[in-house]
């Protein structure tokens, strides 16, 4: 991010309404497809990957150019590493993911006449996941990474496709995501997550996003990029 | 739309095109999928969504270059309020819209066999529903609004991909153009809503639309363009 | 077509590869899609759409820069009258595109193992399809057209995705095409049509494409262009 | 690849980067599908086709530039035939391809609690299949090479839609890779095949392979490149 980046409320206005829609949609398109799969996950596992990476494209195409279009706080936290991003604005901007996002999950439920507040009570655990978590979250990073720096047109494009293969590559369906993890666990539906098994799957994210970060430098001839202010 | 857009007639005859192929195939998919779903309509929704896509992207990629390819009231109604668009030139796309687009739908129940003049029963209603219908129309304004001003070349791709999203992640599945609502109406099949439903939607699409016209000048940095003439 | 234009042997040999593949893909996939749909036939035409959709981009993309990856007489046609393609080569296509298209059939049948020559039993008739395939060619016509004229580059996106959208709004599932109609009813799988029907879908196909060609002088601001040679 | 390619390391990290995920995206969705689809496979080719795809899209576009993300002996031999690769080299990228596509194979059976070390007993054999293998391939290396001649931009596109149209085209649903097929003998799942099958179907795809090469001459008016160095 350059020295004309746009001022900090636009680019938390940006995070703020990207995490709104992107977790109304990864919830909401999965209450849709449980309401009308009749019981075939597989069918309300296409309609949930659909509207996801549709909705990813979308967004990264409109905000990336304002905000980058983080999205998560793994992605921010490595554009502080990259010191592409100063460490108080990645503060700012997982606070704005998590809280927009969640807002995001509420309309969810608003929208199909459900409870606001849940919890969900979904087991999601163990090394299968673990592992799902970490390799989903290494090579989104990766994704994101060389797409820049390489083919930057093709950014939206690429990430929204890496997360419709991440659905069903992994046996967690890849969240990839510590806020949406969070989020997720506040919905007892189709995308939901037991709030027990969320710190576990953040840890394991964070960890397959520093292994990107490493490896990246390596795989895209890369260096960091020196701070903007 | 600058001093060398086409003539009027022009416009509003891509306008007509446009949406006698939207409106066709938001219901002419319908009724395909309806007819060979055996009753899941997970399975429906995702024939229904991937035709509306595709078209979608089509039209817009085809006629945006001549009209703008709003076909869409609302997104006509904000271009005025911005401008963009004479008033006068906003209610003859409107009447345009509106009239094709309805021809359309007939055009699907020709194709299909089915009695031409239909009246939808498929009740349509409820705070989650308009809160769904806002939410999904102030999401495609901003859609438009913000890529249209920073990635022009992908404006078909992500209109195109937010309704895939939308169809999805609302409880209605999206209509978010009151011309579509009202031809929507005139159709008892898969797409179809109940007469007396539809304004109710058309006002929360109204409301989504001028509140997105409102955060645009915000997030986008976004001035009204001047009046072309 | 330039005067820089490949020779004609070139050409007609991308037209003889894409009408392979595509005629392949199209047949083939509804064998695949049909094998494994368990009587589903929404779950089977959303396979059959998805692989013809694809096909179609791969073939364009690949070899429009070569033949303009017409793979379609109903496309030849048009462009002759249009002076892009003089009729003696237009005949040439023509020729080439249903005997090539005709063993991508016979290929789909020798990779799933079923008797290559074979004559559809499957009825495809009445006033609604007819309409649905003049409509159909209509759209795809000036889809092409329109696309080519303002915005090149996104060709092959275009005409794949309006094939997409046209297998789902049409009662017949689209043919659009006179070489593949025919080719189409010497297969008795999913995508098969009783040779008694292939004509009138022929004529309906035709009537659609001068209808779209007419048109598309008015709308796209379009004059025929000098003939080449 | 020019004087300016990137070193033969960071190319066979890109490779084995590639074939990690791409091969752990084809099994891992393969099992995916299968637990989710009850029984319909038509159901979850369609979720291992559009993993698979999304997946090759956005491996081609990040790694691409690095090693022309091969991740596929049958095309980097080609590109060895066409001068454009040493043999030497050419060897190097095969033997990281089969062996971390093999680890990506065994990642996916960790991700979903599965034994790490199986064998498929899936038998795919028979003329129909072969012949399906060898115009697969054919079409690969075909698309390959016409795209990067006349459209490189598209490449990752095609690519991936290539696979995703012959995933149902072909009665073996299109490995087109020797590298995946020993892989997907090593995994007794959706995606697998009984190692005593897997030899007949490199032949035909190497077959495949060379047809192509020799095509390509003709058809993209392409002559064999300069070796690098």
């Amino acid at each position: 991010m350059g020295a004309d980046a746009p001022a900090l409320g636009r680019r938390l206005a940006a995070e703020a309404i990207g995490c709104f829609f992107l977790f109304a949609t990864v919830i909401g398109s999965g209450i849709m497809a449980e309401n009308l799969s009749q019981g075939n996950d597989a069918i309300a596992l296409l309609g949930n990957t659909l509207a996801t990476g549709a909705m990813l494209f979308v967004l990264i195409t409109m905000l990336g150019p304002i905000s980058g279009a983080h999205m998560n706080p793994a992605v921010s936290m490595v554009s502080a590493i990259r010191r592409e991003l100063p460490w108080r604005e990645t503060a700012a901007y997982a606070v704005v993911q998590l809280a927009f996002g969640i807002l995001g999950a509420w309309a969810a439920h608003v929208m199909f006449g459900l409870p606001t507040l849940q919890l969900s009570v979904k087991g999601r655990t163990g090394l299968g996941q673990w592992c799902g978590e970490a390799v989903a979250t290494f090579g989104l990073l990766l994704t994101i990474l060389g797409t820049v720096r390489h083919r930057p047109q093709w950014v939206p494009a690429s990430v929204a496709l890496y997360i419709v293969a991440a659905y069903w590559f992994t046996s967690s369906t890849s969240f990839a995501n510590p806020a949406i993890t969070l989020a997720r666990s506040l919905t007892n539906s189709f995308a939901g997550i037991a709030p027990r098994d969320a710190p576990a799957f953040i840890i394991a994210q964070l960890f397959g996003a520093l292994a990107a970060a490493g490896v990246a430098l390596f795989l895209f001839d890369d260096r960091p990029i020196e701070p903007r202010r």
